[in-house]
């Protein structure tokens, strides 16, 4: 049986010694002291190892059953639910006039990831509360903030966003659910979602479902789509809970993984629903969202590597097998760990070197969101939303990747449920997938946030590496080629990518969109060679000034250079393959494949 | 439901073609001419789509059942093996001694990929048979052959391969299992075994286990290990069966995919066993049917990723979700189908690419195992041991990519079991795992196959495609620049690899090791670059020739342009990180990770 061990020390070292967050302007940041932030890990440390983590498996093989109407969620799940509700999770950033304890989002990311690894399924019931509660704050009414944020926040009523539709995902002006305008300024609202996490459930009093619809006679295709708050029980004036909405589930699909959440598909059969924000902008109001939410997918990739990786580990120093080629190493023993054999260690490198810089990344991606909400910083904004396609589909990819090589260390008990591995590779997948596929953040990110403002955050990007390597290199020979030199190859790469789509997506769009996917990648890899390089030069700090656990600084460094040595040159290769261009992608017509 | 289509145009064109089996000297391949080979591909392109595929959800949805001793198949697999026994399939390749048809390898591999991709479950039992079949026929007495061979090629009988225990896989000289000599001539075989494929179950009238195990007061570790016949039904003289041997079914594991095989816990508790070739020779009769097994496993990576692709393939062209970048391809449909979209044809590119390269590569392994077994070329022999590590261990890892690609296409569906992409994912998994995981094939390659015979081997295959290069180029510059050019590139990138190797293995034999993996993938690529440079000079000949499908061949030289620009590149960074050497690989100390 798989466990799991809060990243506690490492998340403490990205907020303090590399983000430095209590230096920082953004309102709140000031109270993040490193005291603080470090009880609050150590408590969703606590809960999230000791109670989610041990139903993850219970979650996998139960899965949920939908009986009569009624969906019910694995053994444990509910009394778990009811701690979390306990401990007021789901409300840490959200704001204290709805019982929030308005805590920057930083905070809540690394809760987060905590949640994510430990138990993904579970953690959907109040992920997507959580955006749905979002949602009505951005765009809610006072009223409608007073009659559902106060439940949503503290959890006793779940939210669910409907989207997809049998025939349309990531096309979404193809869709045919309806909104028929009523005389009281309600809605009916009929049509069938599919693919609804959380959808219904026994875990809560009424769900609060958003749903995408166009109202009768409204602009054709995307622009003619708008949001609706549609609740399970209708909500009385006084806030009690009426009669049943018009919604039910249909089915609950089978699924490769995430078994302990629901996913149903929902009919809405003249339902009521509330306009959530203006007529026809529900498209608008569902991207005002989406980089928090894609940022929260882009940690999912990273919460399951981590927790493949820390099982991996563990097997790799248990299990013995064979003898070190350079000669024995344990000879009381039958044999020699694994951990001995290089390909084992090159295996076990990837995944921490990934893990940890893919953490940085995500943790300086959420302190932009905050930047960007609290003090209204545009630059943040407008970088931060041309680094969601990137962290979303580059670390869900990688995220994957690297749990299915925490599963092959394994080697055959990888295979075997009862270890646990599958499942973190099986819910891994899921991540690519939703929140937009990998391919839609490969599309966005060239075909959209590239040119944003004139092209303004990615330029800023560029100057933001180059500033940051001319005013940190030239101080250190060692470190300078183990960290400046790649991070500076790797940028450049990075920047005649830019510069081939400048150059021949003008000619060609599909010159650009062919080396979207390698782009979104290569744009990871310098994001993560950045992380790696502010990382190292952390630890040498820390190890100058001779505060803390030197080994923790000189393992950081360490594996840094893996990373920048090993993985880093990737770009390289990507920018090769952008450079062939549309030619030998598109050469075949559809037919001849 | 996904379905299956035998790509017989594709395999017709490698075999006469590109490897022009009937000018081969070989014994046995001057039969193979292109009527006859496509007669055989028809029938099992028509007993693998119709009546296998169909029943490979099925096979995963009900998985096997266990009760009192008795494994009990999915249904419809007991017909459908009937049918595989009818067609003498399993026997394809085996002597006509003992009922085979004694056809090349070549052809049975061409065969395999078809059973293995449309249905990887059900057609372990018969490929375990074959293995078990080939132990004993390399190793065997004439009794031992007269007594099992005849009910193994007809598939009355199916066989398994016992090597690994609770504790031991890859090391199997930590091995437990103990054989007791009898007075008889026999042993007692007594021990656990784990994993073993088949193990038990209902469509056969006698298992024959192949098991490891040690002598007692035999050599100490893996020179002490010896194989043995071990019948579920003890065979009486006159041929019929006797009674039950002292071998049970312990449990059947709960696995990520391959549902539709039992994989069994087995428990030995004193049964009767017959050395089967020399006392403590385990290891070695265990090897000599190794290059098969492991060519065979490499096949079900390309059968897994291809049956995926044409899934993936028919609903990018069903499909509709968004319009043309470069303008709206279908008006007349509410939507462009996904395969307009640049990074959908990337990705299927990718797995066209790799699919048909793969397959080239499979069977031209075959044929030099064709030539080593029935010519006695030692030539052939060692370059296919050389090459064994690389179509296992390459082959399946990016299959398995492949698959996932294949499932990413369908998006959110992709996730759903009942679309079947999900399967074929968890199918492919396995590959990279058994048969000896590919960490070790990696290992197998450099630390082993690279400096057998003195490096002989390795210095043929660069001879060989440097002479292929120099006997084809020089005649189309287009050809050179497209195929040839990136060619002698990539094998250079190998050839300085393999000079690094030589250069500082021998100081840290680490240094060679921490780029064990990346040595494996980058051969693989040089060998799918040489394959799709021979595809391309047969597709232009053809062309030339005006001879068959003239959309056919340009599809060829258009999917091999693709593979030589945009993946055979990977060399490159393969050679990059191979050069970093062990330093940042093995810097930490197994505590500090």
């Amino acid at each position: 049986m798989p466990s799991y061990t809060a990243p506690i020390k490492d998340m403490q070292f990205v907020l303090h010694d590399v983000l430095n967050v209590t230096a920082s302007s953004t309102p709140g940041y000031d109270e993040l002291e490193a005291d603080f932030t470090s009880a609050i890990l150590e408590e969703a440390g606590k809960l999230t190892s000791e109670v989610l983590a041990p139903l993850n498996a219970v979650g996998d093989q139960e899965g949920c059953r939908l009986e009569n109407g009624v969906v019910y969620t694995p053994k444990g799940f509910k009394d778990a639910f009811a701690k979390v509700k306990e401990g007021g999770w789901t409300g840490l950033d959200m704001p204290e006039q709805y019982g929030g304890q308005n805590m920057p989002y930083i905070l809540g990311t690394a809760v987060g990831e905590m949640f994510s690894a430990s138990n993904q399924a579970f953690t959907m019931y109040q992920g997507l509360t959580h955006g749905a509660a979002s949602a009505i704050l951005a765009h809610g009414s006072d009223a409608q903030k007073d009659t559902y944020l106060p439940n949503m926040v503290s959890c006793e009523w779940t939210g669910t966003m409907n989207l997809t539709e049998p025939h349309c995902g990531t096309d979404l002006g193809l869709m045919r659910t309806k909104a028929a305008p009523q005389e009281d300024g309600s809605y009916k609202i009929t049509g069938q979602k599919i693919f609804i996490s959380s959808g219904e459930h026994d875990m809560a009093d009424n769900i609060i479902h958003l749903v995408l619809a166009k109202i009768e006679g409204g602009p054709e295709g995307i622009k003619g789509v708008s949001l609706f708050i549609v609740p399970k029980f209708m909500v009385k004036e006084d806030g009690s809970l009426g009669e049943r909405n018009a919604v039910s589930v249909g089915s609950i699909e089978e699924k490769m993984g995430i078994h302990g959440n629901s996913t149903c598909v929902m009919n809405y059969d003249g339902a009521v629903g509330y306009l959530l924000g203006d007529e026809h902008k529900g498209m608008r109001a569902m991207f005002t969202m989406m980089n928090e939410a894609r940022v929260g997918v882009g940690m999912q990739g990273l919460a399951q590597a981590d927790v493949a990786y820390q099982n991996a580990l563990a097997y790799a120093k248990d299990r013995l097998q064979g003898r070190a080629v350079t000669g024995t190493e344990h000879p009381d023993k039958p044999a020699d760990p694994l951990i001995v054999h290089p390909d084992i260690r090159r295996s076990l490198m990837e995944q921490k070197s990934f893990v940890e810089g893919a953490r940085a990344f995500i943790l300086w991606g959420a302190s932009l969101i905050d930047a960007a909400h609290r003090a209204d910083d545009k630059d943040a904004d407008g970088l931060v939303s041309l680094m969601t396609p990137v962290i979303k589909g580059f670390l869900t990819d990688i995220g994957y990747d690297m749990t299915v090589k925490a599963q092959q260390v394994y080697g055959g008990h990888g295979y075997i449920e009862e270890w646990g591995m599958s499942q973190f590779t099986r819910d891994a997948r899921i991540a690519m997938i939703y929140e937009g596929a990998n391919g839609v953040q490969a599309l966005d990110l060239v075909g959209r946030k590239l040119a944003q403002d004139g092209g303004k955050h990615v330029m800023a990007f560029f100057d933001m590496v180059k500033t940051f390597i001319k005013e940190n290199a030239g101080q250190d020979a060692e470190f300078d080629a183990s960290f400046m030199e790649p991070l500076k190859a790797a940028s450049k790469d990075l920047q005649s990518a830019g510069m081939y789509f400048m150059q021949n997506g003008m000619k060609n769009p599909n010159n650009a969109l062919s080396g979207s996917n390698d782009f979104m990648h290569m744009f990871g890899h310098v994001c993560l060679g950045l992380m790696w390089a502010k990382m190292g030069l952390a630890a040498k700090k820390a190890l100058k000034d001779g505060t803390g656990d030197a080994s923790f600084y000189e393992t950081k460094l360490a594996t840094g250079r893996f990373y920048m040595a090993r993985q880093l040159p990737a770009t390289s290769l990507h920018l090769k393959r952008i450079e062939t261009g549309a030619d030998t992608v598109m050469a075949l017509d559809a037919a001849n494949f």
